[in-house]
């Protein structure tokens, strides 16, 4: 008889897949190719990660795969569970393994986009404690075109739609409220899907959600680069697209919990922060001016809009 | 008879007149002008932003001075006391009073300056439940003279022992565990003199200290700029200085007390970020090489060490 495979397996085999799947689909549209990093965590397991610089199409990037293991601290534990100030129980195992990826392209008309997709265990291996999926997929233009908002979203919630159709209004509504810039009253950009903890049935129903997600992100995210990326732009244009990704890089570091979680539980720091931008600026008080194209983007960014 | 002005008016008064001061001298060394915006808080107080951009010699000055006053929520009072996941005891009033100025020079030769002074008391205003002054001066070069790190540092040791000789050697090792970018092992440069919740002694001998130390700023700096604004530099060293405030930009945003506690009880974005680069980059798992004078820096900001 056939022994059946542990979740951990299962989704440790769908990550590397998928990075490779991922990878390959960029590299052709880019006509570069992506270096590699295998690296390994003192404390147990390790990743892949992946980069694709200066290449013909993007700018930067980054498409990583993590498997880890170890123990959580107090501070790990509340930032996993998406807890603050609360005290943890502290002292936990736990297993993480995910992909992880954030795309940025030269032109400033094509949009940055970012997915990640992760299962989670807390307590013995034998006997988890709790699981749990997570993950999501966003984009964030500089410029934007209505057409490649809908087609972003129309694509996710087609997956959601053959899992459960409460999925895609739930996670794109959390997606709006995750990557959401406080400080700015500002969205990081128009949203997809986001979901966390998501534990609600059986593993192997989520574990099908979670990859056909995974498997989307290329449908839903390449037929908007290979429409953008040839669009004639000005140095205006890029200048906006930079200070767009200071606000990414604002969001990154001061909200993502995956971030947060990474570096406080002394993930590889060049794996995590390989999302921030190549380049990033700020400009004090800078506003665009009133119809501009810049200025619509910002309005949009400050009231999220259904997109289907 | 005269009546005695409160620490409140002194302090507000003292920073006004650094901000005229430093922003004088800065001007004459630039040759181009600051422009101000005066603002005000909803909840009370406000403050005077004044920036310097594309100057000649300062690619963004930023000096800032605030006056500001309010309830903290258990959040704010956590940070304003440096206390991480205690539960404040929440809905304290405030007062807070400070100057702030960050510094980035166009030459990559020219080290960023950042000094921060400030009084802080909660609870009410005739009867405060605690006071204390905070504040310091680091200094974060991309190329790293010696000679400039020292003269620093002793212009801030001279006024620390005008008013205690233990003040320079306990705020310089604060000001070295302060300024450290922990996921990346780095100090964020060769630090000066940090402190915080000083209130060891009465409240006139410390308004007497930082207000020396506010005075201090310009000739601790200011001949170093002058010495190096016009060094001649290629675009690798710009390319250096640019991932160095990368690094500036990770600390600001995921490590500074001031920047979080300004974001999460609404304070002026524009004004608590004005301490960002204009441009900042990003390089995925970039190593200067072996005996390079970015390797030096990068050397010695991993390991602190005495300048005097």
């Amino acid at each position: 008889m056939l022994k059946l495979e542990t979740m951990r397996v299962q989704m440790e085999k769908m990550v590397r897949r998928m990075q490779d799947t991922i990878c390959e689909a960029i590299e052709r549209l880019d006509g570069r190719c992506f270096r590699e990093d295998v690296w390994a965590r003192l404390e147990g397991g390790g990743g892949t990660s992946r980069l694709l610089q200066n290449g013909n199409v993007f700018e930067k990037a980054g498409v990583n795969v993590s498997v880890v293991s170890g123990t959580l601290s107090n501070e790990g534990t509340n930032v996993a569970m998406g807890s603050d100030g609360v005290s943890g129980t502290g002292n936990l195992p736990f297993f993480a393994a995910g992909l992880s990826l954030v795309l940025h392209p030269h032109n400033p008309m094509a949009p940055i986009a970012h997915a990640n997709y992760r299962y989670f265990e807390l307590g013995e291996k034998a006997t988890p404690s709790s699981w749990w999926f997570g993950g999501g997929s966003d984009l964030t233009p500089a410029y934007l075109f209505d057409e490649d908002a809908t087609h972003f979203h129309r694509v996710h919630k087609e997956v959601c739609d053959r899992h459960d159709s409460a999925f895609y209004p739930r996670f794109k509504k959390w997606c709006d409220e995750y990557f959401y810039i406080a400080h700015r009253g500002e969205s990081r950009g128009v949203g997809g899907i986001f979901f966390d903890h998501l534990n609600d049935r059986d593993p192997e129903s989520l574990f099908a959600f979670v990859t056909s997600c995974a498997e989307a992100f290329i449908p839903a995210y390449l037929p908007i680069v290979e429409r953008r990326k040839d669009t004639p732009f000005t140095a205006q244009h890029k200048r906006w697209q930079q200070l767009r990704r200071g606000r990414y890089v604002e969001f990154n570091l001061i909200y993502d919990r995956g971030t947060s979680f990474g570096l406080k539980t002394g993930g590889r720091v060049e794996s995590i922060l390989i999302s921030l931008p190549p380049v990033a600026c700020w400009e004090y008080d800078y506003h665009p001016s009133t119809g501009s194209q810049e200025a619509r983007t910002l309005e949009i960014l400050k009231s999220p809009r259904e997109w289907l």
